[in-house]
């Protein structure tokens, strides 16, 4: 069976100030503004900014030992991920692994609003961090 | 008139060897594979992958002053820019520079299939190097 890759979710972007790029998304270039989370356990805020069906994801560090901070030191503002919406995230995950592709999570840990997330490591995509995400009510489940 | 945006046409992931970055995403990862382009004038060869309604497009050089080549020798492989459907390039354009952003054409150049786009500079957009693309047939051109 093969993995139903159903579209781009949302693409990551590390930003030193969500402040700023958020003005700077919805000001200058005239994006409308999604919601606002904060993440404290990973150290991270996020802001969404609409794209049609999908979205960007505007990510900044809420402490030094942010899960971002890292990337931002080493690498400066930019694009960090994208993540694709699958139809059924563990058959995904089984028939990459099957196919030799390195990931980072075998299996989904849970994401917002009841959504399944999963990491493929970059060093088996060309340097693209790829995230998927299976969103509760799209799965489609036999048996 | 605030700029429609459309949705993501696209994602561009520099890499090295395209026929190697082809196979990864359609043998390891699973995704479908969909047109190749040469454009010699650049110096560049793409190849898309289909993502539901959006694509990724893998980009690599075909000589060593590519387009792509030092973007590949500063930085290496990984995610190069997005490109965002808009209705109306023209006023999306106008009213980006009215706003105050940093453009890198302030007009639009054609692209491939009678589409015609623009690239806003990434240190306007936190490192985000950003494209904008109106179809043929998907704009809406009053007067």
């Amino acid at each position: 069976m093969a993995t139903k890759f159903l579209g781009i979710d949302h693409i990551g972007v590390a930003v030193s100030d969500l402040n700023q790029a958020t003005k700077t998304y919805q000001d200058l270039l005239g994006f409308s503004l999604g919601g606002h989370e904060e993440l404290p356990a990973r150290g991270l805020q996020v802001r969404f900014v609409d794209v049609g069906e999908s979205r960007i994801e505007l990510i900044s560090p809420m402490r030094p030992d942010s899960e971002i901070s890292g990337y931002l030191t080493k690498k400066g503002e930019g694009l960090h991920h994208i993540c694709v919406r699958v139809e059924n995230i563990e058959a995904a995950l089984t028939e990459m692994k099957q196919r030799g592709a390195k990931l980072i999570d075998e299996t989904p840990k849970v994401g917002a609003h009841g959504s399944r997330v999963a990491f493929v490591h970059p060093k088996g995509s060309h340097g693209v961090l790829l995230e998927l995400v299976e969103k509760s009510g799209t799965g489609v489940h036999h048996g």
